[in-house]
């Protein structure tokens, strides 16, 4: 479950080949450079194909404006199969009107043209500037040499094809075994900015060798997307293009899973929960700008809903994420931010902790001492605030980052 | 109506004798340093007191956790009588527990006892660092050089005595004729960050010779915060010490005003909503950081909140916010900003303006020079994004500012 970085570009065969770790039995890629940016040659467009018919589920953005390749997806993730995806960054294909609709399409049908697979099991996922059309003519000549290097060790190329503002891949792997079978479960993701629930510019493939239902392979994306993808924030915005989307092609040849309350339906699910929970977590660690990973944990609330709430304001009060950024343990402005939640409480029962130093006990500071404490625990690269509401027995957790001088550069920039 | 630079510390006498526009008939008013701050010798308490009883009204935060001059004020405001306003910069006294609470009465009691007025009368507002104990010696030390230094020039220097992170104190005023009486009417705000609707770090003092009734200057004040303070953004983040106060009294002489429909409610009704939305604006402007003022104005919807979800959805987004640093016309994180409002609308029928350049027209590019005309735009103090839904015949107007380099480096270092 190491990740390697890839050298994209420059000697591909030779990275893919240190990258055995991260194979799907039956699962095929490969990346190329579209210049999808005019005069860029990184490599930004990359494919996953099935050899075998898989069967497919997906999450897609709640945003109302959707990209063109989220509309053709969102139509096509009702026949749960897929054989291929094709993904691209650079350019998000979103605000672009019927013409970047149409785009997508042409793309989709070269793509099954050449692999000799029905259209309609192409999936699409693009990420990058909204508002500008594809360069068509560059994407449509690149096929062929996507199509000539598919292989099975191509799955950490198109983590790096998929990256925008991300600072590392992010690539996940684990077996397991399932009855008597071994499973592969493979999950790439690209994050950095414009994350929070109900997601944002993240693309999570997930490919697996596993046998399963459709209906159960929804079932057991949703919950793993809930108890990942939508815990974590960076900064509030979400994206027209976001999608996690899972291929489970069944050359394991365990018997097909189809309910929740199997062995097998339970190790796979355990997997996946992990697997995604991990990549959520590389998109906060790696989240534009973030020096720091910040779990937020609410205890003590008298709803799971309300616990969110708390956590979300929060995790996404800029005060709150200016302060952790400048390492300033300001327990305030954490107890403002919970205060204007909408959540009713008793400011003078709460109590917070960083990691195991309690700063505010009841409502008011536990003195200079604990401050003094609770900077040092600011300087770790990942931490815990744990703010004990005392009025109930719920609690839960979301992974935020810190609002850096970074993330303004950089967003401030992202088109120039 | 022009706003005077006051040199607060050196020199007061004459600096006071230069800004005779901010005088109120019987409103006295002066400033000394308590070194709130230790070792801080900028003046940082101010004091405004009334010769005669005045009517009083107030807004205050609506977040729950109410700093202990919110908590003694929500209790005196009922009586709708105030004669004095004791306000300090530095230290907010919000999160100090029950000792804060008796820290606050402390002073108030100085006050009174000094003035020879009920103590119920003493209005009190803080502003700065959360969880912080007030100095109580070096305050109520200062409190004689603050009863013998008032003087009806002294509303500016209680402005500049306010100001934390602002850069220039904000007073403005208005003269108006009632009847045959002239009112004057003076107001005092400080902003900068932490601001939006429902307020934040945001005091604003509003001082008029009025004759009016106490349901109806109520009354009028909400209105005019509703139009104001309530549509101001600065970055989401809502105060524990917020409050906006009127003090009345009457000694302009007019017949006294209790009904909202007579032309002299009408005319102080106007300038009241101006004198407030002008303070509003200067917040913005002087948001932490702020390089620009941006007026969000939705047009087109089905009802009034659904213009202002859509507008304060767009005004808080970091990533909108950080492109209007960066002066990039990025109208497509507008759109995914209105995607993310929760107001349903068809991405294919709206139109957006940078000022006058219409950048997009039925959800998707005007084109490149429109764009290149639009980034122009961004380049002016003040802009307007008109962004229109047609789905209705509603519309709304909200004031925010970007989001820049300083704003995180003020915020990231601010106890510090």
């Amino acid at each position: 479950m190491t990740l390697v970085r890839v050298e994209a570009g420059k000697n591909i065969k030779g990275a893919a080949a240190r990258n055995k770790g991260f194979q799907v039995p039956g699962f095929l890629a490969s990346v190329t450079s579209a210049e999808v940016k005019k005069g860029n040659s990184r490599s930004d467009l990359g494919l996953i194909f099935s050899e075998v018919p898989a069967v497919a589920a997906g999450v897609f953005t709640r945003n109302q404006v959707k990209a063109a390749p989220v509309q053709i997806d969102l139509k096509r993730i009702v026949q749960q199969e897929g054989r291929a995806v094709l993904v691209n960054s650079g350019n998000a294909n979103a605000c672009t009107g019927s013409g970047g609709l149409s785009d997508a399409r042409k793309l989709s049908r070269q793509i099954s043209q050449a692999l000799s697979i029905p259209d309609s099991q192409v999936f699409l996922a693009s990420t990058g500037v909204i508002g500008q059309r594809l360069p068509m003519s560059r994407m449509i000549k690149a096929v062929p040499s996507l199509i000539q290097s598919l292989s099975p060790y191509g799955l950490p190329l198109v983590a790096e094809a998929m990256m925008t503002t991300d600072t590392f891949p992010k690539i996940v792997s684990k077996e397991m075994n399932i009855g008597k079978q071994k499973v592969h479960l493979v999950g790439l993701a690209k994050g950095a900015g414009m994350m929070h629930p109900n997601m944002a510019t993240m693309l999570c493939l997930v490919l697996t060798d596993l046998a399963v239902s459709p209906a159960l392979l929804d079932r057991l994306l949703r919950k793993a997307t809930d108890q990942s993808f939508h815990r974590i924030t960076v900064d509030g915005d979400t994206s027209t293009n976001d999608l996690v989307l899972v291929l489970a092609n069944g050359l394991a040849g365990n018997a097909v899973l189809d309910t929740p309350q199997t062995t097998g339906a339970r190790i796979f699910s355990r997997a996946l929960d992990q697997i995604l929970l991990k990549l959520a977590r590389m998109i906060v660690q790696d989240g534009e700008g973030a020096t720091k990973e910040v779990i937020i944990r609410i205890e003590g609330t008298r709803t799971e809903e309300e616990a969110r709430t708390l956590a979300m304001t929060v995790a996404l009060s800029p005060l709150v994420k200016t302060a952790l950024f400048g390492e300033d343990a300001n327990w305030g402005r954490i107890l403002a931010a919970l205060g204007r939640s909408g959540v009713p409480f008793h400011p003078e029962h709460v109590d917070i902790h960083f990691n195991n130093i309690q700063i505010v006990k009841n409502g008011v500071s536990k003195g200079p001492k604990a401050e003094t404490r609770a900077g040092l625990v600011l300087k770790k690269p990942t931490l815990t605030i744990r703010i004990d509401m005392h009025q109930g027995t719920f609690k839960t957790k979301v992974y935020t980052c810190d609002l850096s001088l970074d993330y303004v550069r950089i967003n401030a920039d992202y088109r120039t």
